[in-house]
């Protein structure tokens, strides 16, 4: 493929991660600055609150592990979540602006780990810390010159 | 405490649970019926979907942390997520009724572990386990006889 | 293969298991009472203490890795370590008498999941709990009829 | 304390952890070449083979144990290992040298993370990765300015 197809195959693989139901749902925002990373925004609305008042840990996940399928699918294969660790570090809150920044840090086969760091944007403090891993299935969304099924 | 009094400690620790803003969003119900363990069921909405049009892997995730917040919380001491390791096990999708199941396996002095395991309600299937660590704050947000603040 | 011949196979499986250096060591003893299960003995050294005295992590980890090898390829399948998880709940001490039990918890297509357990063989106290994820290869070390090859 | 008396201090920790049983009896070696951080090596003998002829999982999981630790007690302050979280990434052999490299990436008030590289000292290639949870006992085992007791 010319750069230009290129460039056409990686914005329609983009847009395909981009429309993503829950991450609509949550008003969050996904970049993804090059192949094997993304950064997704979201400021913390009242209602992703626990009991005790802070961000509920199911957010913070949310938040990681939509960068994380971001990051893992940016290629156009489908790559499905196995595992994921997180460390929990700091507490936040309602009202704050979160971060998650995803990279890859080990493609082989058919598995692929990836590093996530939730932060506070405007602080700076680490919120949470995870190591998240995958499977590449033989299958691609957005079909190319990546795809074994041309070659 | 008496009995009497004893269970209204309980229904008050109870009703503190489940009044967690995340939980009314997402449209689960959380059951208690013993000291460590809890019960949260879930109706996977569209909007609860990832791009591949399967559970968004965040809401798998924050169903089990619903189960987990509610067991390991379930005495009145506060208790915080250190980390949290999850397996996904099988796809669901879209209007699967999903219910995570926790379960304390282990408590010592300051941390204490839960086993969760989430599967379809109707099926059985198990979509995903995890494993999950917290650690107690010397808080009781229900305080009673277990409070040594008292003591 | 008639109950002869399985048994003959399966003892051919266990036997290519417990010939395995490290065990042999560590001075661990394996057992695999049925395909999926193992259970691992040990008796902690002096020379497996860490500078604090204590059990090496290093040692109650591998303590689990022995039985969840054993157990993950009790069937003839070459089966690889993914992703290990490991909670550490108590101390324990040379002298110290451990056992591991490993279950299998989930078989997918290509991957499975074990539940591990270390316990103190003698006063029953739970050392380590692990959730350990395989990937399963398509090699059988001990061929039979489980053999896609030859069907 | 003034430099002198912090290098002797800091001396000290160091042959206490380097004075660790295990370590001793793998032929592991333990760098610190700051607070926070260390080096492991280790050259795969024979007898750190599994069944499949490959470095068994316990050691590779052990080189990292041993630098956590290292990195982990470096300022002399007791941390035991609450969760560790290991992703198998290559295979290894025996004769292979491998190297652990572990760096603290989050302390909080008695909790602190860690990130643990196991790598082939010679191809570079990385062979497992591991996120790895502290907590720290408000025990120091080479009492210095460090020490709330003094201060």
């Amino acid at each position: 493929m010319g750069k230009n197809e290129t460039d056409q195959r990686q914005e329609a693989i983009n847009r395909y991660i981009r429309d993503d139901p829950f991450t609509a749902h949550l008003g969050a925002k996904v970049e993804i600055p090059r192949l094997g990373q993304s950064r997704v925004c979201l400021t913390v609305s009242q209602e992703m609150a626990n009991f005790h008042g802070l961000t509920h840990g199911g957010v913070i996940f949310a938040l990681g592990d939509i960068a994380f399928a971001a990051a893992s699918n940016s290629a156009g294969q489908t790559a499905v979540a196995l595992n994921v660790t997180i460390n929990f570090l700091r507490a936040s809150r309602p009202g704050d602006r979160l971060v998650a920044e995803a990279r890859e840090v080990h493609a082989g086969g058919r598995t692929a780990v990836y590093d996530i760091v939730v932060s506070n944007e405007v602080t700076g403090e680490v919120i949470a810390r995870s190591q998240d891993l995958v499977y590449r299935k033989k299958e691609w969304f957005a079909p190319g010159d990546d795809d074994p099924g041309k070659s």
